[in-house]
């Protein structure tokens, strides 16, 4: 039988620290603009949300990061985490590449998002703050914020989509065990949320109000900050100790892949996998395909504008530029909750724009299929998000089966599907839906696009 | 900050063996009798069932008994699995004791079973087998061999605990990801779940008729064998893996446990954990106390008769010698689906008459409490069943601390719990009850055990 190998890194080879595209890429990302004035932010606007060392990692220019003992001291219960070669998958697809995959579901949470949840609680703590409040759309994010923020003695405010908490309890039941306070969103508890539920008594959320909510409620208090887990520089940088440790097993491997795939919401996930091997090939290295894998119904990257916008629909927070499609765009109900965000991580759509990153975008059902094969060939059973990337690997492998092509294909498994069975379940009863965006609504989030000289 | 600590072991050291107790018991076990002639049974009335291999293993008195490498080139997707010593939860508590956890929620079902599964159904398909008709209650043994299933091309029919299959749908889907048949219990499919459903239409099932079921499709067709995920020789003698490996691990630690905790549901798990270092014990090593703890409502070991029962309610199984409830016994309603079944391991109940095993029986609400304080403590959310491992060992960390002495603790966390959020929810909701058992069923059921002479 052909098996799948497991390539496990030894403790001490776990890295020490974090990988800062910004040093290697020929052109520095556009600077991040106050809401206000539309002037460059400094670091000071920021301190109200964010303690000064992650604002130092947001601006950081430097190529290494020190992780620092105590954060590294908690990643090692579940890191390094390991990469895979999909032997059994690569047999079921008959296909001469060969398919990586690193594995992040074995995180406590279940998912890639502590490896910066750890790190934003840590720096937080270290800064005096005693609470945290940040905004959840499915609830990996809020999850793993809530883990970390029970290892640190921090209080976690949750805003969750309401719509998602509603519809998966059991996330929301997750946070709770470990202690955070979740509340739907839009709440009573914030002038946004009040306002947007004025608008609709009855309004299903959306993470731009979500965040809203948090950054309100965290401008408002001295001793609560507040955190995300996707789309800020210091989130991707976190994310990159998967990839400096997929570099460092396909060493061991005795091999380099030819492209790398990530899903793609916020971004985090597919910068954390493939940023260290963007930067190795700026550096001289060989070259990498980086392949984003997006869902069709939310495409940001695919057809997005590239543009100044706020990250959040109340627009409490700073323009940043990146691929787009407005900050009032709805998605179509689709099952992977974590890839419903309008914007994509400006160092994302900086690296898109100097063409270092391929996007790609995927109807949902296409991605399930691709998950239900894994799950049958390789045994573990991927998160939603997660399955587009698995979608992306295998119709690489299959490229390379028709071309007659042995590459070497690396994908971030970012999650486990735990947590989402329901849409499995939608999935066998035939229930899913391809749905496509609507047009018209898309024209019209993007004319609303703030008008900031780019 | 204390700091949890992982003890990992190298791939190399995964055990090559598994372990069988009965090479070293002072006394063996009782026969196993035919439920026919009450005669001891001879491998060929096993042969309907099981593969030869499988037969040979649950009457093996050897100790040492090798694990097939194809076994354990599936095991090192997620073997060794590690070994920590919770040093979070021990300064939570403020215990001078020293608590490890060994870990078997990192395989790809989320708990221990796959270790005795894939062996299972290695050894199916060695001898041809096509298809094994099994039973689940709450679903981590029926996704467990479904998940082994899909590896080795066989198909996997599951009876599922009726009341189990409605309320737990999505253990049941994850079944069916892996591509397993999963049928509610009593079913419409045998003549044992026709007589069930004859007697009251809308039974709940019982994981005794789920066995009849099974073991009646089993015993009907040449190319389908049966395959039970507890209770049995060949099922602990699998476990083994775990408590060979955290005995490799605690070296690593320089410690040695002066009690091992497990849950006891059927005895797998415990048995795993516990029973290398007995044998060591057996062969002249340190004592160690072994603690099984067992749900209150269903307290075989603490509340049963050791005396000669069936496994299942059709009364087609062999009868073994074993802490019994009766085959009739209904436990009240709690959230450890695993921990339902009313026999224990003939193995386990044997070492407990020999002064070699203490159990202890705890209500449910109590064991949620210290799944949560796990949790918040070391991330990871346990499943039910290991809650009340876990309620085990706190208690014994907590005998260290009022008596001021310093022992080791080593429990095996044998499942995570992300499929187990409605309880979860329900405990926080102030819903659980902590129900006693019916004193007349008891009586009931044990006035209807078999007469056979001890």
């Amino acid at each position: 039988m052909s098996e799948t190998v497991k390539y496990l890194l030894d403790e001490n080879r776990m890295p020490t620290f974090w990988y800062n595209l910004v040093a290697d890429l020929p052109k520095p990302p556009p600077p991040v603009l106050h809401p206000g004035t539309l002037q460059p932010i400094g670091p000071d606007d920021l301190a109200p949300l964010f303690p000064m060392s992650l604002i130092q990692q947001e601006v950081a220019t430097e190529r290494e990061i020190a992780i620092p003992e105590p954060v590294r001291a908690i990643y090692r219960q579940w890191r390094p985490s390991p990469l895979y070669r999909a032997r059994r998958l690569e047999k079921v697809l008959d296909t001469p590449a060969r398919i990586y995959y690193k594995y992040e579901g074995v995180s406590p949470a279940g998912s890639h998002k502590p490896n910066t949840a750890v790190a934003q609680a840590f720096y937080n703590k270290e800064a005096g703050i005693r609470r945290i409040a940040t905004e959840t759309g499915a609830g990996q994010w809020g999850s793993s914020l809530a883990f970390a923020g029970a290892l640190f003695g921090i209080d976690v405010h949750v805003f969750m989509v309401r719509v998602s908490y509603q519809q998966k309890p059991y996330r929301r039941a997750l946070m709770e065990t470990y202690g955070a306070r979740c509340v739907a969103s839009p709440s009573e508890e914030t002038a946004s949320g009040r306002a947007a539920l004025a608008r609709h008594a009855d309004h299903p959320g959306s993470l731009g109000i979500a965040i809203s909510e948090a950054v309100e409620v965290a401008a408002q208090r001295p001793d609560t900050n507040y955190a995300l887990g996707s789309v800020l520089n210091h989130v991707l940088l976190h994310q990159t100790v998967t990839g400096l440790e997929a570099m460092a097993q396909l060493e061991l491997a005795d091999d380099y892949p030819d492209v790398v795939v990530g899903c793609a919401g916020g971004g985090s996930n597919l910068a954390g996998i493939a940023f260290p091997f963007i930067g190795a090939h700026l550096r001289g290295g060989p070259a990498v395909r980086t392949l984003a894998i997006e869902p069709a119904a939310c495409p940001t990257l695919t057809r997005g504008r590239y543009a100044y916008d706020f990250g959040d629909t109340a627009h409490l927070t700073p323009l940043v530029k990146m691929h787009t499609l407005g900050a009032t765009f709805t998605p179509p109900g689709f099952h992977a909750g974590g890839l419903r965000y309008h914007g994509m991580a400006p160092l994302v759509s900086h690296a898109k724009e100097l063409g270092l990153i391929e996007a790609r975008a995927y109807h949902q059902i296409g991605c399930f299929e691709a998950g239900v094969q894994f799950a049958r060939a390789e045994g573990i059973l991927p998160a939603p998000e997660s399955n587009h990337a698995v979608r992306g690997a295998i119709d690489e492998a299959l490229r390379c089966k028709a071309e007659g092509v042995s590459r070497a294909i690396l994908f971030n498994l970012s999650g486990h599907g735990h947590f989402d069975m329901q849409a499995y379940m939608d999935y066998f009863a035939g229930k899913l839906l391809d749905q496509n965006y609507d047009e018209a609504e898309l024209s019209m989030a993007l004319s609303g696009l703030p008008a900031v000289e780019a």
